[in-house]
């Protein structure tokens, strides 16, 4: 009793104790220099981080890893045109002198050609496809594409690749293709597939560790075939007024908003070179630790990336400011006398632009404790891109999501808690799922199986991976007053206090179940009546039925607030049932073909167009049945994943209800 | 403290509640029947073993599976001379009316053939050299073969089928080559590689549960190629007299003890018949379960296998009355207060003599709360098979083997406990490993990680898998008195109380590091300096630094006896890692092409003549090496396989420490 009591009131002294004036003031030191990973600009973020823990008195640690990342040596591009005259493109983004990195593809193999270009919409199977109609072959042409919301970067260049294009030149207009980019902005990322460093998949890439070969075939699969490079909209503008041919067709024109009219090829001829250098670099990935009192061996992680594509305002530290406020106000808690009962760990990782690399290493090489010992990873990126609040999660963590929500201000409308915006703006509530690459938590889901949580306010901002994405942004922009920054840290910090300190672990597996039934229903109105879901259906059904008896238990022992010998094991016996129920959708051999991936719930499809976005063994199935000769082939195929994860709903159904009878 | 007291108490009750008596009519009764796997006759002891737990008051649970099983329909064989007489051999053993199932070996295929025979002694890679040396081909005959003690059947089958051969016999003189076989007995055995059901691989076989067709190529493989047969001595014998052809080298003749003189082929010619039922059949495990009062969810599991291929009083009976003994004496001690702080769960496995089918579909359908809660797996198969204490264990688990065996008594030699005669049977304690796959330990070891020990007096006992490993045996020559039954009841069931009660587990992980080192020093000599083990021993220097920091830790954690809140949580947390660090040799992808296989230390390495015998994955690719027409590429899959198995070691130190930094 006495021990609710005074965590209801250090949740209070945490509510009370945010601060935007702490918060801005992190993000301007963070943001002060460009701070691309690998690199020597990059120490001094290690090092604020560093010291910020330690002057709070927190056990502090830094993790180096060795990692193979991408870097740009010299880039050019230049038109030429029918009539013998010539331009050279600027690939710098103007009002930047030389300190950021210049727009580039990580990975991006090097390469050089003089050809005809191709505009291919977003590159998608059926754009490709829509210019067969038109009588136009992209082979040995460079194509040029826009990033639309579907595709990857990596899948954009593959599909290019795969129609014989020789490079590729790849623009962004606003996320939604109305709003537009902010200045002449140019969009940096990865081209790499997979996650982590090349060289060491699926083991912790440590100093003296095995490294695999940069010409061995699993490493090299894992770079696109072709070279590639991002271009501004005014770059992308100019090159697509130079194309002639078939007309632009009127569906890809919907979204277009250049004045463009036709496809290519040509006559237009682009010079591309792009040399880049792949270098092995030390990476740091810095921690804070909160030993818990009771359970020093349960941990709840909040992670956050550090490094940046360039000023990194908004991605990834405005995330960065909001945990190194909540390690602020938890030491301050401290001070009042709290110590967590679980272990709190803030995790601050680097090189999450290459790939989630420091994340994904850190996975790797922990991943027996972390395994058998995370609770819950709770990831925030680019926390504040804009107004609105959005939230993703393994779903029995939806309600715990729901009540902290109503305990914390909006920021943008008085007198209103988040709840009440979030849910009036998605006339309900709107808690997405886990299934993509695009942030540190994928590896501890994906991977390894830990119940995990995404947190942002705003999104599709216009400086995204741009020389833009920096502290005047935001100031102006993005969070002038950094009511946004308070938001998300008050949130991120009170569903850690929650995590870490309730005696019962709250997650909802019921919650989980119904979602679960969603899917099926998914499943079922896809495949239809060919496949038999029954093995599913059926699944699910133990599932919730193992799910309400959890619920019960802890609503019980819940109740039971007074500590006994058998009291604390029986909430500890609870407590692992919980937190490893999440760890039977976990296929230990891993996806086919794609090992790494382990969850057959939760995991990006091989192909980025598959219809299927959850279950990626049968959707990877379903593509590859399209390529089988024989449909009964394609079919079993499917059936045998459809088995599969029946069987990871049941073992999950198993570990809930924690009986081997 | 009282606790202590109390356990020593319920110590003393247990190893005076002993009884030959008992144990002699539950082995009566066992052995009445014939009780082959899958068959009708095997009800009544699943029914015995039932009503025996329930009768004690047990939570008892019967278990099904189906599984494919195998069965002979019918086989002959008749040689034919070439005088033109023939002769039609018995293959029924004699004094035998019927009632045990025919030699056969389970899953070889049905086949027809009139063949010349060749001689092949041992039937190893060296063996057919020495043939081809002599200019004998067996391509196109039937070849028979002694059993020796290094090949599998399967392996046996394999190699004579990669030679050409069209069929096999097989007969099996004493183990050592040196005693006799009892009578005209012929073993019987299963031809089957890999483990469990071949129709479920990797996932428990129940009822309504996916399984794959018999044509399946996953399903093919692991049959043999063409059919083989047992047969006793006596028809070995008379086949080999009738040899002709070079003669059988001298090496061959050392342990030869037939008069045979000549390897052939012919001129004699055999007519072989022998044809097989597949059949899915429901197979039945049994368990009886004492809930532990403190730890429910923490299993030590006691388990012996009840199937056996004709009376099995040897096998496995002799370990099943051990068990329902020990049963027995637990329900007396629950009478007295005891129960036991962890849960205690006693297993009677069924179709082991298939390939560990029972266990092997229960440990895949358990897996997930196997692999987080089982402490240790206990295994007893032929408990008594003559004079002579033997052990074998995971290494952490020596010193408490040691420690038990010298609190009960020898059998055989008054006043000397059963630690003396051991000791001074091998000067010194010779604890075996567990990398084979003969017995039920198998699954729960190399595929789920569990700590693992399997104990029996005696070996290589005559009446192996024939129809006179009977009660009748037993009670004239393996057991008169019971007394060696009574001893490995005693052992088993006190290592169960030590691991169920000890409040801090009785496991020494420097007894692992110093096995581990051993290891490596195996590997040294056989590799040479040709490869880099230094990834192996840096990483088992930091295993033995983490198992002696966890060694001081548990004895400081022994010596406070009193409970509070946080030193019930300290031991759990303590326990969790010394009960987890096992799961850390596990590589959940598998060995390559055999991905069932997860653990890297012990396991059977593809090649059964393999020189290395432990490291299962390296043995593998040391295999592989010599069949890669590039030297550098075999060097550098071993190098590939030493760091999975130092990254292995590293993850059970990391298990051990416990500690994410
Ligand atoms: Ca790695
Ligand atoms: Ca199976
Ligand atoms: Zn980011
Ligand atoms: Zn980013
Ligand atoms: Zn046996
Ligand atoms: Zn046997």
């Amino acid at each position: 009793q006495n021990y609710q009591k005074d965590f209801l009131h250090f949740q209070e002294i945490f509510l009370t104790s945010s601060s935007n004036y702490t918060i801005s003031s992190y993000l301007r030191e963070l943001t002060q220099h460009p701070h691309i990973a690998g690199t020597q600009s990059s120490l001094e973020t290690v090092e604020y981080v560093h010291k910020h823990f330690k002057d709070l008195n927190f056990e502090t640690h830094t993790v180096n890893f060795e990692a193979l990342l991408s870097y740009p040596v010299h880039s050019s591009l230049s038109l030429h045109f029918s009539n013998g005259t010539s331009k050279e493109l600027s690939l710098t983004e103007l009002g930047q002198l030389g300190k950021v990195v210049v727009p580039f593809h990580a990975y991006s193999p090097s390469g050089k050609t003089m050809a005809k270009m191709v505009f291919v919409n977003y590159g998608r199977i059926e754009d490709y496809n829509k210019l067969i109609d038109l009588g136009v072959n992209v082979s040995g042409c460079v194509v040029i594409t826009r990033r639309g919301e579907v595709l990857s970067r990596a899948g954009i260049v593959e599909r290019a690749a795969e129609n014989g294009a020789v490079a590729l030149l790849m623009y962004t207009e606003g996320g939604d293709g109305k709003t537009t980019r902010f200045n002449d902005g140019v969009e940096r990322g990865t081209v790499m597939k997979g996650l982590g460093d090349p060289l060491s998949p699926g083991w912790g890439g440590i100093e003296g560790g095995e490294k695999l070969g940069v010409k061995d075939n699993q490493v090299m699969k894992r770079f696109p075939k072709i070279p590639s490079m991002p271009i501004s909209v005014e770059n992308a503008e100019m090159i697509l007024e130079g194309l002639e041919g078939p007309k632009v067709p009127d569906e890809w024109k919907v979204t277009l908003k250049s004045k463009v009219g036709r496809v290519g090829p040509g006559p237009t001829l682009v010079n591309f070179t792009h040399q880049e250098e792949k270098k092995e670099a030390t990476i740091h990935n810095v921690f804070a630790v909160i030993k818990g009192w009771e359970e020093p061996d349960r941990y709840v992680l909040l992670g956050n990336h550090r490094d940046a594509w360039t000023y990194g305002a908004v991605d990834p530290n405005s995330g960065t400011a909001a945990l190194l406020d909540i390690a602020r106000r938890y030491a301050l808690l401290m001070r009042y006398g709290w110590v967590p009962r679980r272990t709190i760990i803030l995790c601050s990782w680097d090189a999450e632009e290459f790939g989630m690399v420091g994340s994904t290493e850190w996975v790797e090489q922990n991943l027996v404790n972390l395994g058998s010992k995370a609770v819950t990873y709770l990831n925030v990126d680019c926390a504040v891109q804009g107004p609105g609040f959005f939230a993703r999660a393994t779903p029995q963590l939806d309600n715990l999501i729901i009540d902290v929500t109503k305990k914390i201000k909006d920021p943008d409308s008085e007198d209103m808690e988040v709840y009440q915006t979030w849910f009036a703006r998605n006339s309900g509530i709107d808690i997405q799922r886990l299934g993509g690459v695009d942030s540190d938590y994928a590896s501890f889901l994906q991977h390894a199986g830990v119940p995990s949580i995404d947190l942002y306010y705003g999104k599709d901002f216009p400086v995204y991976h741009t020389a833009f994405d920096s502290f005047d942004w935001m100031t102006t922009y993005g969070d002038p007053l950094f009511r946004r920054h308070v938001t998300v840290s008050g949130i991120w910090g009170l569903l850690a206090l929650h995590l870490a300190d309730d005696l019962i672990l709250p997650f909802d597996y019921s919650a989980y179940a119904t979602k679960l039934q969603d899917y099926a229903k998914t499943l079922e109105n896809l495949l239809g009546s060919d496949l038999d879901l029954r093995p599913i259906t059926s699944a699910i059904q133990e599932f919730t039925i193992a799910a309400k008896e959890v619920v019960s238990e802890a609503k019980e022992l819940r109740e039971q607030i007074t500590s006994d010998d058998l009291l604390i094991m029986k909430r500890r016996s609870l407590n692992d049932k919980l937190m490893l129920a999440e760890r039977g959708f976990l296929d230990p051999e891993g996806l086919q073909g794609r090992e790494w991936f382990k969850h057959l719930v939760y995991g990006p499809p091989e192909d980025d167009e598959s219809k299927l976005v959850i279950f990626p063994g049968i959707a990877d199935a379903i593509s590859r049945a399209t390529r089988m000769p024989k449909e009964q082939e394609g079919k079993s195929a499917i059936q045998h994943e459809i088995w599969k994860v029946a069987r990871a709903f049941r073992r999950a159904a198993t570990a809930l209800k924690g009986e081997l009878f």
